[in-house]
């Protein structure tokens, strides 16, 4: 009983110290009348799309846990309420200190950089701290009610459901913002990013902070329920009660690993701004290999599993940084593969435009032998010490948990972007000066390191959390179908593969479109607000930025629906016709094709991104080249920030969809 | 014993048919001094290709055959000997007929459409029929030496040996030489296209006869192998002698149908070009029809598994102009895709490129579904008629075969192509006048809806040939190691799994950069040669062709080795240290996402390319939107003429290395 409440303390000590963050952000000075003002905007702006997708989530929510209470179990049911509910409210606690927090960050830049980055740190610490306690409540919460993993599942396809409508739709909005507001704002009228006549630029700040942040928190949220649940159910087929628990306890070392890492930032202000937040992710990796493997200790002994999991745990951990360095090096100017692409701005567009698809495409390669082999060392370990294939697998899973117990620290690091950018955007539309603007430049050159190296994160444990549940799910079926056909020369299996491959490809190109087309109508009404009132130009008339938000937020929506629904109902269709093999081959080639379309396309978006930058550190902004290279951060753009991380839910949608429904799967034909 | 000789019977008589096509076409006139040095140097520059390629593949072929002898079985060398040769024969002999046809066909000009059509596609007629009869030949007269599919399954690694080197090697060439010759010619000296003065047009020519001709021939000829060599095996797992031969005969009736299609094609000028074409193609696909049935009734007799074998027949057949007209939807500028690209120049470069990438992506879902379809119903009629799953599987791979058994009618329609491409360069280059250019320029561009079209159905053809391999793989494994675990919740498969589905991104990455630096090197050779020679752009000085398809040739073999030592390695290291289930995966997860790479990047590549037409047909040649649109064309090009139809090689190298290295895959872990 002790272990079972380990969570739920572990949990509310972040809580608290989440609590202690949001107060002492509270307590900063949030500045005059101008800053206030556009703060305020930004927050109603995020707020409206939040309320317009909540406004369409909970009626279908409903319908959902009516469906699943009377289809399959009302504890189901439960849990589906559970997950979405917790990962909602993360999302908006989240948000909302991240917003409130960018004014604050753009006071401190009077301060120095130490106290600018410490507020945007701990704001970013708040988001981490907030998504991944809620996580961890959640489940731990539904262990307590009930202690049966297969009727728990309910809270993955519930926190999927969210991540689906916060990463998609985020994802969308924000980058149809942002181009909107460059399309007309920069090239045509010549204005500067963030001018505060551009009647877009409110729009492009609130996507910020609900597709990077919002965003992000719900895609991690949802891959660590989805790694719990996959782990647990693992566990319960073993028939261990301890290992049952297990993943919740590694997740529980993990969040108190991250407390300590995130508290010991302070505001003294660092040579290098990426110092203090490698400090705090090293203290946070070593004290969760320590935590976690006392809590194995505890749990299972120290016997052949024992050892197993300690070794599994600590290859979770180790996964992270690797990743963060791999990701780092294919979209960081410091290394030759952005450097490339730089280099290939003198001669052309096509040039330019191969490059950055190339280095991404390239990029897949380290990530997946990372991938695999942490994969088969965790499997080899937990099958070679105890002689049981399945405890192979289930340190497979545990592998993924411990990689996803530092999601905290990870987040905290991530967020922080947002609120930089924001309060740059902040810096520049009130005209605080150029020496703080240079100074949220530097902290968002940062951020975006961290969000591009995040994002490969987001999409490692996403592929991971996927194969976990992949595993857990065939178990399930055999469960209520007995024994199946799985292999590979299994036609129904191929087929299922065939169409899951498919969904990322497909998925991508609506997500694409769904930019294109919501940019296209924002870039009509800023030229409508600027043909109209001539005073906004001149600066002595206000655009009306209601208006873009809300056009962002409708088109974002809308152009969500048709591609959510073909990815939910998928598996269902093919359960029902095919059965859970074939339905077992459409989540492994979601993954499979998924995973590296992703990852190619977060790098390469990331790569144009900062080719750009480089070409601006190195002084050549008005050339001939960086207007090449503008181009390519334009192509990189929904690649990066829609299309690419959208994969991710997708990825895990699928399979959340199918262990819910998979007393559906019958099998028609 | 009759049925066993109608396979070389039908050979016979199609060789005979090519025979008398290319008497014809040497009767044609072939112009004077001029045309003829042209064409001279076109030729030479191939012939330079080819022995450079051949130069390497010899001596690698050697080392290979003289292993397999000596580790696996002399007729299995033997078989390897056969195939890879019979290839190298079919390639020179088809390649050739189309470069000495281009002169003839420029000349045919001056005598109205029908004529230069009728030369055009007779010279893709032989080549078409050169290449299936090859192959069939190559299979049939192995059977007839030995009736062990399993020996012969060398005859598949050596055709996609020489495929590798020929697709992939083709690619790069053709690529790196058409951007070299366009980023100097047209974009720095504003010369135009084909104009004699550019160094690189002479290897932009041979370009088109080694990458789209050869090219293109070298993967059918592997598929084919490919297929027939994986339905023999499937009817030998059977234990049926008439379901081993039955594929050789299907292909034999198929064989003959396109004799037929082929020989009705008269030279009257056609209102359309496409109709004679067409016409060809629906008199071949009855023909294959009927006589496909026939042999299938005169071999099983009508039974349940008749019926099953007749209609896998028909769904094989059905599936080719299916999948042409899919191809075509989003490739020409008749339909919405190609126009919206089109009107996407008018927003700006990254909405072209985005508006090309997202409309490739989307063309995959109508190709998933068909191929998808294909499967399940040939399983099914195959399984349900007969109670067996193994003849499911056997009629699926029926279909792929009847499907390829048209192999010899659309390549002679793919052919068709590069000869008119070819011709359309020496009217150019031999300034005939407007006219004759005008004439060339209609049949190039049929000969360019031919080419994507066809692209589709080597993709497709590619796909489901790997797939049934991958299945008589499973088999063959299974006769050696006993039973073996090939399910999705066996960890070694879900790693071979993510290991194949990486190898089309990370080749993929390998070929685009390898056009980039090739191009590069033939742009500094251009430039070197403007520069010292100051009368080469007066038109007084003579440029050295020479030298640019040298840089060519060794550039695009040099680039190949890595990734080629790459794909033919991984699977048996995999195997090797995994074993045959994860080879199994490997093999699969390329499949997976190799197909839909590659037909996004095919489709991407000709719609960009098609957009740009579109323009210069709508006569807005020297528009900025044309501009843009000459980019997205320069982006496409490594996409749908190097990358995209390398994959195909990909996914079936990885098959082919397989069935012969099965006995080394010991799994040492």
């Amino acid at each position: 009983m002790l272990l079972e409440l380990f969570p739920i303390g572990a949990s509310a000590v972040a809580l608290v110290t989440a609590l202690s963050f949001g107060i002492w952000l509270r307590r900063q000075p949030s500045g005059g009348e101008d800053v206030r003002r556009i703060s305020e905007a930004v927050r109603e702006g995020a707020v409206a799309f939040i309320r317009k997708e909540v406004g369409i989530i909970i009626p279908l929510a409903a319908i959902i846990i009516a469906l699943i209470a009377f289809f399959i179990h009302p504890y189901s049911a439960l849990a589906f309420a559970l997950g979405a509910g917790l990962s909602i409210l993360a999302g908006i606690i989240s948000m909302l200190t991240c917003v409130s927090a960018a004014p604050k960050a753009a006071i401190a830049t009077s301060k120095g950089i130490g106290a600018t980055l410490l507020t945007a740190f701990r704001a970013g610490a708040t988001a981490g701290m907030v998504i991944t306690s809620m996580a961890l409540l959640a489940i731990s919460t539904l262990y307590l009610l009930f202690p049966n993993p297969v009727l728990m599942a309910g809270a993955g396809f519930g926190a999927s459901l969210v991540a689906l409508f916060i990463r998609a739709g985020g994802g969308i909005y924000t980058k149809a913002a942002d181009l909107g507001a460059d399309l007309v704002g920069k090239l045509e009228a010549g204005i500067p990013e963030d001018d505060p006549r551009n009647p877009a630029t409110i729009a492009d700040n609130v996507g910020d902070n609900v597709g990077d942040a919002a965003g992000m928190g719900a895609d991690i949220y949802e891959s660590y329920v989805v790694t719990l649940l996959a782990s647990m159910l693992l566990g319960g087929i073993v028939g261990r009660a301890d290992l049952t628990i297990l993943p919740l306890l590694v997740g529980a070392a993990g969040l108190l690993a991250t407390v300590v890492g995130v508290v010991v930032v302070t505001g003294r202000s660092p040579e290098n701004p990426m110092t203090p937040l490698n400090i705090s992710f090293i203290v946070s990796a070593i004290l969760g290999v320590i935590l976690g493997s006392l809590v194995a200790w505890l749990t299972v002994g120290i016997g052949g599993l024992g050892i197993a999991i300690i070794i599994s745990i600590i290859l979770g951990v180790v996964l992270v940084p690797l990743i963060q360095r791999i990701t780092d090096y294919y979209t960081s100017y410091s290394y030759p593969p952005v450097k490339r692409i730089t280099a290939s701005t003198s001669v052309g567009h096509s040039a330019n435009i191969l490059e950055g698809i190339g280095q991404g495409l390239k990029s897949t390669l380290p990530l997946a032998l990372s991938i695999v082999a942490a994969i088969i060392a965790s499997y080899y370990v937990g099958f070679n010490l105890t002689n049981n294939p399945i405890l192979g697998i289930y340190c497979t899973a545990l592998t993924t948990m411990a990689m996803l117990s530092l999601s905290g620290v990870v987040l905290s690091i991530d967020s922080f972007g947002p609120v930089s950018d924001n309060a740059g955007g902040i810096v520049e539309m009130t005209g605080m000066g150029d020496e703080n603007r240079k100074l949220t430049d530097r902290l968002d050159a940062v951020g975006n390191t961290a969000k591009a190296t995040t994002k490969g994160f987001a999409i490692a444990s996403a592929a991971l959390a996927a194969i976990a549940m992949i595993q857990a799910f065939q178990k399930e079926a055999e469960a209520i179908y007995g024994a199946l056909d799985y292999t590979l020369s299994n036609p129904v299996v191929v087929v299922g593969l065939l169409v899951g491959a498919l969904l990322p490809f497909y998925i991508s190109s609506r997500l694409i479109a769904a930019v294109s087309s919501t940019a296209t109508k924002i870039v009509d009404e800023v030229r409508r607000q600027f043909r109209e009132k001539k005073g906004i130009l001149e600066g002595v008339e206000k655009p009306d930025y209601g208006r873009c938000v809300g056009i962002a937020t409708s088109g974002a929506i809308r152009e969500l629906l048709t591609p959510a629904a073909i990815v939910a109902l998928t598996p269902i269709i093919v359960g029902v016709i095919l059965g859970p093999a074939a339905v077992t081959g459409v989540l492994t080639g979601g993954v499979l094709s998924g995973l590296y379309l992703a990852y190619h396309m977060a790098n390469s978006g990331a790569a144009w991104d900062n080719a750009k930058k480089y070409l601006e550190v190195l002084g050549r902004k008005k050339t001939p080249e960086h207007a090449i290279a503008v181009v390519g951060d334009l192509v990189g753009d929904p690649y990066k920030d829609t299309a690419g991380p959208s994969l991710n839910t997708v990825i895990k949608v699928l399979n959340t969809v199918s262990i819910v429904a998979v007393s559906a799967f019958i099998g028609l034909l």
